[in-house]
């Protein structure tokens, strides 16, 4: 069949079946069906299966970058969008595809204002094996992430950060269609994943976005073929919107940084914001922070000189944090170290297997709705490459009840007799 | 991955989710996920974007025999299933996969009955360009098709012949996957559209099946490969549940016959029993009988004798037909003849476009609840392979008002110059 125009539509009589149908037989949907589609699906006269269906045939088809450009507008368009007019300078905004010890944001973002950017970021919360930062940020006693917009951006515009939850209002057709490929096994989709993520940074309002693409056992990407063509997905619809964009694939077999779990995430970020924090963590955020134009010797300057801490400490006091709450921050009663079984060198340490482990101790969760503990975890002291002998401690669990834990994050190590071939964390840059 | 055993099922605690994920990726379902799938969508406990889903992934990854089988087995658990014991000899039905011009029940089954078959028939109404059985059969003054099961059964015993409409408890799951297949583009999946079929049949209780596959313009199938794939489906899933099937592959890229309406194919039924019907109409009922078993030499002897058109008689007296109801049948007011624009040979004549037609005269419907006209229809005077002059009747249109339908039949004909080669009515027969 002849491909219509790209950017024009048909007329704007909707036949779902029609359009679930092309798709199905390969054929490239039209801007106006996707925003009739969407824009029917929310109004109730496209039907939930319908819906399904749709994001089922887009799984075994795909869409190509105009569909997908289409369906993030069509997405946008089902609620408010953030305005962040009012705001000076240049405001940026950061996305992770979600893996093990990503505290990233928590480092990244506060360097980001003390640069002088504004950062107005909307967050998500953790899901299965992976951590959410707004569950990070409320391990902190008293700190809040439920900001109503207006005093969102007033926190912005005086200290130039703030992180809250999304409200229901911004992208709500991503909300329910995320909903509904959850019990449908249509998540799967790089264009879907695409217009999901980009839908709610575009209506974020920012002008610069830097995405942070994980690859590896403890990310949604295993591959780096599968990672760097999410990346490009995306960066194809921050250019169709006119916004700046950046994506760093960033390694995910192992977690990042030692800590994996709330409040001890939080604290290795405050490490890392005074420069006494893992490597690798500091590394990859100084890349991602570079991405939208920041200087990598002014940003070891911010940190070294107290900064960018500053900036997470202004946040937390912000958003109703207690007075000295990073030096207080939970932590579980029972601490048990994981021995090592063997001597030699550690050659890998399975990112799911502790993500698993720790959302098994209670700082994950199954369902949206389930509650998590801030104060459990896994501080883990040998990483990839690392030498060890038998009995000497791996790691360290924080646990509600003894022995928790402590099999699984054991199970998760792989010791062997020679070091492993080093792995690069950054694996590629990729610009708009 | 590896298949599990067939016919072994994974212990029955449902995952939906994982099941459509499973098909989605090309894994072989067990008869226990099917079972457990099909179950949980009647109960509730799987949503209609579940089902969806999982017919959508169905279309593009296929189902093989066993898992065909295996949800016919699950669709007949639904609902009740007729109980045909009490009735001596073997039990025959027929199914269509709908055509143009197709009244071939109406022959057949008085046929077989007249052959000392028991036939037990469940029918449906038509849908689009295609005509139903029960339509046709309630175009007979009086003549009604809602019979209770009992008095169902009771016919059948009494004059070896009943069609009635299927309740709403015979496969209540077909019943529901099929509007919802209908409304998500899934109805075009072979294994899906060969269970929904046999479902009905084995519910049925027919000892024999035999199944009129029908291929061209005129039917959901357009080449022979399609419905012999559809046919071989339809006949392991026969087998799969200790029935006797046989499928007949039959032309229908031009309408059977000469009538298409309601009205007007049962009077060309009722003159093929008087064994004055046109050869094609005659020749595949023929045919079909003797896949049953039927010796054709008895067939001729039983329609030349008046038995088998006494059947019909005998049915649409006991299903409330008014006495002489078959000469009294409706016929529209305005009757066009449509006129050869030029000399020639008829080249084809096009089954879908002549079947719109008809159903655009009021004898089709688009969704179930519409109601339609037994009096409209067409009488072709000429079909493929015909001479006929300039100016000469190619067809006759019986209509409502003046003017009706011409240019759409007249469309559906082309003529040629030479004969055109000639096309096989009965394409293939396979048997089980």
């Amino acid at each position: 069949m002849p491909e219509p125009p790209a950017g024009r539509g048909r007329p704007a009589k909707l036949d779902p079946v029609d359009v679930i149908r092309r798709k199905r037989d390969g054929e490239r949907l039209t801007d106006a069906d996707i925003a009739a589609f969407i824009a029917a699906y929310m109004d109730g006269a496209v039907a939930d299966e319908q819906a399904a269906a749709l994001c089922m045939a887009v799984f075994f088809r795909g869409m190509d970058d105009g569909e997908t450009a289409a369906l993030t507008k069509a997405l946008i368009a089902s609620g408010r969008t953030a305005d962040l007019a009012a705001i000076p300078g240049t405001k940026v905004d950061k996305h992770s595809t979600g893996g093990v010890g990503d505290k990233t944001s928590l480092v990244l973002l506060p360097l980001l204002a003390a640069a002088g950017f504004s950062v107005a970021k909307l967050s998500g919360r953790g899901l299965g094996h992976t951590g959410g930062t707004l569950d990070k940020l409320e391990s902190i006693p008293g700190v809040r992430v439920d900001l109503p917009p207006a005093r969102f951006l007033d926190q912005v515009r005086r200290i130039g950060i703030a992180i809250a939850g999304q409200g229901p209002d911004l992208v709500p057709a991503d909300g329910r269609l995320y909903a509904l490929r959850d019990v449908t096994a249509t998540i799967e989709s790089p264009a879907l994943i695409a217009a999901s993520v980009m839908s709610k940074k575009i209506a974020g309002g920012a002008d610069a976005i830097v995405l942070d693409v994980k690859v590896g056992s403890g990310a949604f990407m295993k591959e780096v073929a599968q990672a760097r063509d999410l990346a490009r997905r995306m960066l194809a619809i921050g250019r169709s919107a006119g916004r700046r964009v950046a994506a760093v694939l960033s390694d995910m077999s192992q977690p990042l940084g030692h800590a994996v779990g709330n409040a001890v995430e939080v604290a290795e970020a405050v490490a890392t914001l005074r420069g006494d924090g893992p490597p690798d963590l500091a590394e990859l955020c100084l890349t991602l922070a570079e991405q939208v134009g920041a200087d990598r010797a002014r940003l070891r300057e911010l940190l070294r000189s107290g900064a960018a801490l500053d900036r997470l400490t202004a946040m937390v006091e912000a958003q109703g944090g207690e007075p000295g709450a990073l030096d207080r921050l939970p932590r579980a009663p029972v601490q048990v170290e994981v021995a090592a079984p063997a001597s030699g060198f550690v050659t890998g340490v399975d990112a799911l297997a502790i993500g698993r482990a720790v959302a098994d101790l209670g700082a994950g969760r199954r369902r949206k709705e389930d509650p998590v503990d801030p104060a459990v975890g896994v501080i883990l002291h040998r990483k990839r490459g690392d030498a060890v002998r038998a009995g000497e401690p791996l790691a360290t669990v924080l646990a509600r009840r003894d022995g928790e834990g402590v099999a699984a994050v054991r199970a998760a190590y792989e010791i062997g007799a020679a070091p492993p071939a080093p792995l690069p964390l950054v694996l590629e840059v990729l610009t708009g």
